[in-house]
């Protein structure tokens, strides 16, 4: 097997197999994540980053398609990550489902990779963003990030996009579960899909109603657009296209984009950081550090609180 | 307001309002907290923790109110912890329903306490234990800890006790649900409580045989018995109680008791130095030194497990 030098070169030569071995060692946490993750760092920041989210049905995989097609029309290299965070299985697994993917298998310029994050070391969203960076310094240009299933990680995710856009559809009482679940918060853009049934304006005026209870924008702010599309015939997809590269737009003149990822490698930051130490910690069980403060507490000779002090001060001595 | 050597001292001679004011000081994670553990790791170490627990219904709060009795008997000081950790309600406010646990108002040696958990500073059940060492600090030589609701956490409180009780009745299709709450596993004593009613023989069968599943025992081995009460009447209850004696002189005998109590006391610690490292990284949200590490992953200069590495080092060089 290639060493890490090798296959990042071959990733950011574009080359398939390279990158499907380096997703597969960021998401496993492998002894080898830490030297994936610093050789790709300077090959990184190049992609633009749409996260797709919404309930089982509003026709997220089509639309996700459609996005791919619309992308790759215009020259761009796509990057497609399908997040499940309720499935404990991973690689090729979803593919199955995902039968629409296959107009663009034999397409070079798109490379698709399936992940399940259940189960996965520190949790939910956060091999995605490891996922993210590999398909960034492959060249993709563009990554899209679909999120399967529902939930409060379907919104931490979405916050790993640059862009994020949330798809409903008519008739699915989406307005109410969209609110419950916190996305009206989440989207940059809002997409209806199935815009040729019935009901299709009425959830979009009830969106639109709802989007404009929240608190009053400034004349700089962005207002997130709703595009009606119908994704399976590929009707209203520039539209899309438009929204997002509109977003993109404003978010670099006023220096949001940046920011977004600044606060979200902070996130990150904090989150590998907490990790690391709770190994630590926990590679302390059967330690006889953590046994001999047990037994102090258990005898009256110190509290909780001061023996994970001494803890935390043994630590941070690297000891 | 009295300060904390004097609540301490206070609440060792057995004065209600101390012990409350106490446990209101270690639960609600106030300034004093450490304070007030290191006043009382001297004083405790002293007190036998039982947990009852199990569905709603099976009559824990009258199991509990029949065991104070009974403990009272034999002329021991008693305390009562009631953990819901569901309820964001703390102090009083679960006392309205425990209408039974009124017998014992008068009686200066028992001290009743009702607790929320939910929505603690670093969640569910590790308030608990800081309430268990004041009650223990203040004298009582036996202290029942009475989860209300059920679930996961139900099993995480248990896990405080030196032994368990898990409670059934009949025709509740309480085995199963055992089974899958996972509380097989921690019962060292079961009751059958209402076992004046149809179907009580056929749930000690049941649970008999879910026992018997488990692995095999060792000649030294604990089995836990099964007892059959009618609580409301106080019947069986001597019997909880001898149960509860032996199992204790069992854990005594092997050095069971010293090894749970040790491990409990690990866990805590651990948890304790993770919410205050946790913590301290929050503490940094907006500090230059995290806006910097961010900085630098977006620029693809450094990556994230880097920088998280760097995080460690300044944090525990304490700066």
């Amino acid at each position: 097997m290639a060493d890490v030098p090798t296959l990042v070169e071959q990733a950011r030569d574009g080359r398939p197999r390279a990158v499907a071995r380096l997703i597969s060692l960021v998401e496993g946490a492998s002894p080898q994540l830490r030297e994936v993750m610093a050789a790709l760092a300077p090959l990184t920041g190049g992609a633009y980053v749409v996260g797709l989210t919404g309930s089982p049905g509003v026709g997220k995989s089509t639309s996700t398609s459609a996005l791919v097609t619309a992308y790759r029309k215009r020259g761009k290299r796509v990057g497609v990550l399908a997040v499940d965070p309720s499935s404990p299985f991973s690689g090729g697994a979803l593919l199955g489902d995902r039968v629409r993917m296959s107009d663009h298998a034999s397409d070079p310029g798109v490379y698709i990779r399936s992940m399940a994050t259940r189960g996965h070391l520190g949790g939910l969203a956060w091999a995605a963003p490891q996922a993210i960076r590999v398909l960034d310094a492959a060249g993709c240009e563009v990554i899209l990030v679909e999120t399967v299933g529902v939930g409060q990680s379907e919104v931490e995710i979405a916050a790993q996009a640059d862009t994020s856009v949330v798809l409903l559809a008519p008739g699915m009482g989406d307005g109410i579960q969209a609110a419950k679940a916190g996305i009206l918060e989440i989207g940059d853009v809002y997409v209806v899909n199935k815009a040729d049934r019935d009901g299709a304006d009425a959830t979009a005026r009830e969106l639109n109603h709802m989007l404009g209870l929240g608190e009053a924008r400034g004349p700089g702010d962005w207002r997130p657009p709703i595009v009606k599309t119908v994704a399976a015939r590929g009707e209203g997809i520039d539209e899309v296209v438009e929204a997002l590269e509109k977003h993109r737009a404003w978010m670099e003149e006023r220096g949001v984009l940046a920011d977004r990822r600044r606060r979200r490698a902070a996130l990150e930051v904090e989150h590998i950081a907490v990790t690391a130490l709770r190994r630590r910690i926990g590679d302390l069980h059967g330690d006889r550090r953590l046994d001999a403060l047990a037994e102090r507490i258990i005898s009256g000779e110190t509290d909780p609180y001061t023996a994970a002090d001494e803890l935390i001060e043994g630590l941070t001595n690297g000891s």
